[in-house]
């Protein structure tokens, strides 16, 4: 431990403090709480705006591309919808105090496993005054103190919007403290080493960005880097629903990271299907890149290795040939980085075959990977995509900002009656 | 990627193709396989037992310690224990495929979350020969692949155990691949690298070992480092109780990491129940180190800094006389290792406030810690105790060798029919 602690060390340590009294709050306080900060974020409405349109100015001279601008800009039906959102998650079931096992070890001898806070989360952003009504109100409802730093351009929209948010928690229970706003970049660095007080971070930006953040820290990280994603057309699927599929998990939004990437199409299809999808994502503006089984069957550039391995996150798709529902799976094996897999068949023991085979967050038959989604679930919140291995993966809700403990209650139990010679059994008789 | 690949970076990858198809594999299959397993080691006793009593030689010519010696020896008793336990796994309910969440997003597109296991678990551990045959069993029912790394000195037993394990498993339909024993120190560096082809890291050893495994690796890692437990005598404490549950607690296995290691007296009752558990701790030969006022009223060592953050693993006890449970909290949440905190009282609110407040994966009430244990728990297995603030946290049974993913399955649904002007809303109907 350093003699002297840095001025951060010291704010986490307090933030860390006042989480500690957060998670001791019921669900009506903290519910409360999240009404009072909608309340001060409506109040301080024309301020938030103004301190925006100083960061949008800053941002316009800067020469900021439109795609981040457009986050960047706060406009007043935006932040309406923003302040709605606190108020929709405090609206949601409360995800602590949920007891998920209870059981009878022996008379009088009762176990729980009941949900409780993390702890502290470190919520690392873009340019996005939103993600920090958003942020704040999720780690309110879980119980969870909470360290954000957003994207510079943003820096006094971000602190307009912190100050409404203390203003709120002032007249609540929760401890505004609970709550802190980091204004320097320098500060990310040093945040990321802090495992002793941060429990969660949770990244949200560029691939390279949650990378960066996933290479730099032994804090978990809630999140994805990477979002290539598959469709597979199997020789037995109904072709229409093919070409819907394929336009929609394009283009309905193609920077998301449920997007496709690579279209695998069976060989047995492939010279009926592949002039029809082609025409049809050739009018949406999406260029192809195929094989070349693919370029003989209808003009398109030729892919490269590169291809498969790219998320292009635009209008671009690669397509490849494939000789079987063995070789699909085989590349999706290679190339698929867990995110969202999908097929397209009619034939059920393809698709169960399909569903159980491909080790990814989301594997789905006959619709758009662009349902991966924590909102489409019905999740009500949705905190990241995971695509670790182990839980949470896939869309992640409250959920995944709460841990459980055991709570043992006895009557002067112990060990010793249950070991050795003349041990009493355990009832293990679920309640 | 390195243009030629070790040799261990060969068989990781032989062992993750063979745990793809093991874990396409049903209950039965797998079940099976473990029948044939235990079949196979009751068929190679003479064998084992004679590569064991080389290994124990050896290690009694080099002086291993009895405590280690004790774990390597392999009795027929034991290694029928050891074959039982197989057959125990078998009988386990089965964790793959239980079906989590399955709700309909909409008409005819039904969402599901299913368990599938995790894909390769590296397991290291100390010369103990019966860890072999837990960890393959528990593998092989929760259809991962495992790579093995026993201590040296159990080499020649986890040889011939393994031996038998892949006849067995070359007469059953899970590929004896799927489970492989690496014999030399160095390549558990190597293995710590491979994230890409492991999936979990189990550490088996001292606090030490574990520690050093946590620091050198990106894998995750299932298990602790540190077993540091209290607990706190109230001032409405039932003595009775509270005695012999601080002797149980400290003496009924010492080692283990569910012991207690310092004993929080609240200032109300020492000068009653002081003497009284000190009389009862010495008579079980447990040394005691005190804070000044435990030492004042009754003669032991007096206790310093180190004491409290020392896992003694031994019949070492320290006391420290708290004003209040504020204090006893406290002291718990600078020193505790979130492992397991107990609170003995008769007093309801108290009790409550403990269980509610500390952060620890086992909080107990008027029993003692040496409940927190996965077979205990009714688990009927236990992989590890995490003591991590994300789930899995606590005693770990097959569950934390699983994880789920999403399975969504449509009829042609595409996410443009719920978007933008005449939307259609989810329904999110739980089936």
């Amino acid at each position: 431990m350093p003699v002297t602690e840095s001025s951060l060390v010291q704010r986490v340590k307090a933030v860390h403090e006042c989480a500690r009294l957060l998670a001791s709050l019921d669900a009506a306080a903290r519910n409360q709480a999240l009404e009072a900060v909608a309340v001060a974020l409506e109040a301080a409405t024309p301020e938030i705006l103004a301190a925006n349109r100083t960061d949008c100015e800053q941002a316009r001279a800067n020469g900021l591309t439109p795609s981040l601008y457009a986050r960047l800009e706060l406009s007043p039906s935006k932040l309406a919808a923003a302040i709605a959102g606190v108020r929709q998650v405090a609206a949601l079931p409360d995800p602590l105090g949920q007891r998920q096992l209870h059981r009878q070890l022996d008379d009088g001898l009762i176990l729980s496993r009941v949900t409780c806070p993390l702890g502290v989360l470190g919520v690392i952003f873009e340019a996005r005054p939103d993600a920090v009504m958003q942020i704040a109100a999720l780690a309110i409802k879980s119980g969870n103190g909470a360290i954000l730093k957003g994207g510079q351009e943003a820096s006094r929209s971000c602190q307009a919007i912190m100050q409404a948010i203390q203003q709120g928690l002032a007249t609540s229970a929760v401890p505004a403290g609970a709550i802190a706003l980091l204004m320097r970049r320098a500060e990310i660095t040093e945040l990321l080493q802090l495992e002793e007080w941060v429990d969660l971070i949770i990244p949200r930006g560029s691939n390279e960005f949650v990378r960066y953040i996933q290479n730099n820290t032994r804090i978990p990280v809630l999140g994805h880097a990477d979002g290539l994603c598959h469709l597979y057309v199997d020789v037995a699927a109904d072709l229409d629903k093919a070409i819907a599929i394929t336009v929609d998990a394009k283009t309905q939004y193609p920077a998301a990271c449920n997007a496709i990437e690579t279209l695998l199409v069976h060989r047995g299809i492939a010279d009926e299907f592949l002039p029809k999808v082609a025409a049809a994502l050739s009018q949406a503006g999406v260029e192809l890149r195929g094989d070349a089984l693919a370029c003989h069957l209808v003009p398109m550039t030729l892919a490269s290795e590169a291809d498969w391995t790219t998320e292009y996150c635009d209008l671009i798709l690669a397509i490849k040939v494939v000789a079987n529902l063995e070789a699909a799976l085989e590349h999706i094996a290679t190339y698929g980085s867990g995110h969202t897999e999908a097929i397209v068949t009619e034939n059920p023991a393809t698709a169960e075959r399909f569903l159980q085979d491909v080790d990814a967050a989301n594997v789905f038959h006959n619709c758009s990977t662009r349902f991966a989604d924590g909102f489409r679930y019905g999740f009500g919140a949705e905190v990241g995509i995971s695509t670790h291995k182990l839980p949470p993966r896939g869309p992640v809700g409250l959920e995944g900002l709460v841990t459980y403990k055991y709570q043992l209650v006895g009557d002067g139990h112990i060990v010793a009656s249950y070991s050795g010679d003349g041990a009493k059994p355990f009832q293990h008789r679920d309640l």
